[in-house]
């Protein structure tokens, strides 16, 4: 893999923001030419798909959360997520955000794997893990932050991703790979 | 649905890109409450999974980029995909990019769904669709684009996404939905 930051041959910050930064930085491509880009720079985050299993049965049901998000123009259907404080390993944050936003506690945690969200104009990633073994915990919501929990089977929650009815991308990618390391029986 | 246009009560842009720009945005919030959101406003893109059969075999096999993105630090696989054109139908910008990063004319163009790339903020929406009955066209890359081509059977490439080799979240999506769609037999 060539790239990295030795292709930054320098730049400006052009807005520094609260949650976001947006820096003009000026790049060495891999043909040796160089142009400047605009980057979004961003802490970074961690998302959760919280799975559990009815008594007497082996279907997975999964703890969605409908979500305020003005970007989107409403609630949409996600997956319990948020950004890593400073120094924060992402799974820590995984097991806060998870417990922040749906008052459960993972008994376990697996990685599922990590994404760059839109990697044209940002360094974003966020890190995808499965929570098991929930017990409660407690509930505490930040400011502006408007949520609410619904339980849905595993395989209604797909249904719902292959509909167009969840678009959030963090959540179909969490939920694809969670099906699968469901059904492959990793559990 | 509530949310929307409606819940902005004024603003400013706080930085003028080439790609994106940046709004500080005064938002009414669900619950009356008013407060201040960073907002990365984009055009929009479409992203498209090339699919062809090798002749007396049923097994897909889907045409990849690994592209270089300053973002992720180096080249990443990714699905062919790029920005709208102002006012351009999702479609035809899917057919688009697709013949200028590939080469590739689609005879059948699928729609899969949308995603928002990350709602948290940016209002960036990607088109995701499924290309079909694939012809030789003419490709052209744009200034800084750095692309190879790769062919791999579908099966393979959804280990990929499965072991963290492919990271690009609209990439994962748009593939996650191709492979119900196509072992559903909606092809």
């Amino acid at each position: 893999m060539t790239g990295g930051p030795e292709d930054r041959m320098g730049g400006e910050r052009v807005y520094r923001g609260r949650v976001i930064h947006v820096d003009l930085d000026r790049v060495r491509f891999p043909d040796g030419s160089t142009g400047e880009l605009e980057m979004v720079r961003h802490p970074g985050a961690s998302a959760v798909v919280p799975l559990t299993t009815r008594e007497g049965t082996s279907q997975p049901i999964v703890t969605l959360v409908r979500q305020y998000r003005y970007a989107a123009g409403g609630y949409i259907w996600e997956i319990p997520a948020g950004k890593l404080d400073a120094g924060e390993p992402p799974e820590d944050c995984a097991r806060r955000e998870l417990e922040e936003e749906t008052g459960l506690r993972a008994g376990r945690l697996e990685a599922l794997s990590h994404i760059h969200t839109t990697p044209g104009f940002t360094d974003e990633v966020i890190h995808l893990f499965v929570a098991l073994e929930l017990a409660p915990g407690r509930l505490s919501h930040e400011p502006n932050e408007f949520i609410e929990l619904h339980e849905r089977p595993l395989e209604e929650v797909m249904a719902m991703v292959v509909g167009g009815e969840i678009t959030d991308a963090k959540t179909i990618c969490a939920l694809a790979l969670a099906d699968r390391w469901w059904s492959e029986g990793r559990r």
